[in-house]
């Protein structure tokens, strides 16, 4: 078998329109896992179900010799043990982290790439010192505009060579929630959740929350790296783009009744059931959940649970009378912004920010 | 959007030539997470990325509640809570486990089912009762020839609505290594893999090792339930086929050098390198392990290291001078026994057991 050096490294595509998805997607398909959606009946998302999006390899990190390097535009540039960075205020958020690129894989055309279908999420307790704090120590220059984060993780991409290093604006990372997080779920960093610390980005897309944490610098101006590019909406490849920022709202139905294997789909005895799910928005709270039962030609409210955790998923159900037949679930969030879930999923080059409603496919047979 | 019925819970099937990889095979491999390559540096692979296959949902079980029954053609059917399990004298053993469709997505033409490439794999220490204390506490008859194990995982396949159950030969399941399982690498079961206790029969592919389980039934007869039906080599659907039932030999490398984010070839600067790796075999310790850096036409014996486990994957290394180019490295391992993974896949409808040798393209630089 040979291999063409051009695919060793290929720039961005869109699928051609009858073009399944590759053996390259599904490796990536593999690695990168999704959370299964009957863990969506847990408030915190058990270990090792949490959605994973890693653009490299998981670099295998020593604790004891790592540092986090502050420097930049800084008044005193300083390098932070582990210890030292545990010796910092201690905060634990409850976070619903996303990836950009959840409902990528049913876009038509398909941009080419990690093909996620709805599940990359998943909520985690994340403790650690504050952004802020760990900025505060090296004391950004008055002038200051982006923090530059780079992690340990490197590899290439579109030909490039690369650190994974992502610029937030410093109003965003001096916000009172944005942790260098070095626990999950009151554990240490599992590896692939960026061991031994990371940021965590509440409200924002996960790409923006580094893994695997080892510098952040200060800069004077919008910081225009691989990663800040890479992650823009655009129609066509040359066009500037719109930056990927928060979190658009998205609601997930836990699938009721039982699954079949090969087709996911469902299968549930008519009568009464209570339908559950979670929704999430970056912008604002979510404060309405609507669910259909005949994919889309009438919608009903869910009741909402508790929001006590601004940052996590809401939970919310739905009371239904399942009839015999084939039914389509659809479920969508609103927000307190205004934002709501499209009924058309809005394309972009890069598939990335579909939160167009889940489809959920039910069975019910006569009880 | 109209669903037909026949579709929710459709026969085996084997792709067209020119199909894709489908939606519905997507979302198994969203769910059904392979171990990321790079976690073969680790003896033991770190929780959260062990490969994970569920058949249906996975279940919430209530540890509190739970009981593991023992029945069928025994002299004392018994009940046990965990504690009574707990209370049996404690073993723990290194298990590499490995699904029966690793591979199954590189076949031509491809069976449609989970599509799993490589890396359906990862090892553990297991700690939990013997199976066989626990029969003895029910003292099997005479006459028994197969228990069956039942999962709490309960779903629709190929039609079929049932329980999650295998049949293993009782001279098997009395074997010292075979466990009902409660920990894992020193924890209590994560959910996922089988939370509160499961069975794990080193040296099998994992279809035996059943999560989540809830009986132990002897019986006089080979089972012949759903899976030990389906878990077949045939060439052909109406064949009687041959049972799945012990690992066949697979070495994996390591890939070397720095991942590329799409296509996931590696890059790395010509010169010497260490190439390293695992291999296992469910039939008989591997003995020897050959690397080929040419895409097959020559072979080098790696160095094994140590086989204090039997039952978990043997490390492997080998040296390499990496001239400037693209090359294609394969690696097979061969156990004891005289088996040897083959150069060409062993094809069959279920797509199982194609232990074919992994490819891994790389690009080296000049130094």
């Amino acid at each position: 078998m040979t291999v063409s050096p051009e695919r060793v490294s290929p720039p961005g595509r869109v699928a051609d329109p009858a073009e399944g998805i590759t053996a390259e997607e599904l490796r990536l398909a593999g690695r990168n896992h999704a959370m299964p959606l009957e863990a969506l009946r847990d408030d915190v998302t058990p270990p090792g179900l949490h959605y994973l999006l890693t653009h490299y390899d998981m670099p295998a990190v020593d604790a004891a010799s790592w540092r986090l390097g502050v420097s930049g535009k800084v008044a005193e540039p300083v390098e932070l043990t582990l210890d030292e960075l545990r010796s910092l205020p201690r905060h634990t958020v409850r976070v619903t982290l996303e990836c950009a690129g959840n409902g990528r894989a049913a876009l038509t055309p398909r941009p080419v790439s990690q093909p996620w279908l709805d599940g990359a999420v998943g909520t985690a307790d994340w403790t650690g010192a504050r952004l802020a704090d760990v900025l505060a120590r090296a004391v950004p220059d008055p002038d200051a505009v982006d923090v530059v984060l780079t992690g340990h993780d490197h590899g290439v991409e579109r030909g490039v060579e690369q650190d994974y290093a992502r610029g937030l604006p410093l109003e965003e990372a001096l916000a009172p929630d944005v942790l260098v997080a070095y626990e999950m779920n009151g554990a240490p960093l599992p590896v692939q959740h960026g061991f031994p610390a990371r940021v965590v980005v509440p409200g924002w897309y996960g790409m923006t929350s580094v893994k695997w944490l080892r510098s952040v610098t200060v800069v004077d101006h919008p910081f225009d790296g691989f990663q800040n590019r890479a992650y823009r909406l655009r129609q066509d490849a040359d066009e500037e783009g719109v930056p990927v920022t928060r979190i658009e709202p998205r609601a997930l139905l836990e699938p009721p009744g039982v699954a079949e294997f090969a087709t996911r789909a469902r299968f549930l005895s008519a009568g009464p059931v209570v339908l559950r799910g979670r929704a999430w928005s970056g912008w604002a709270p979510v404060d309405r959940v609507e669910v259909s039962c005949d994919d889309g030609a009438t919608w009903t409210d869910a009741d909402l649970g508790p929001a006590e955790h601004r940052w996590a998923w809401r939970s919310f159900t739905v009371a239904w009378v399942a009839p015999p037949g084939l039914h389509r679930l659809r479920v969508r969030a609103h927000d307190a912004s205004g934002r709501v879930q499209p009924d058309l999923p809005p394309w972009n080059r890069g598939g990335f920010v579909n939160n167009t409603c889940q489809p959920v496919v039910v069975q019910v047979r006569p009880a």
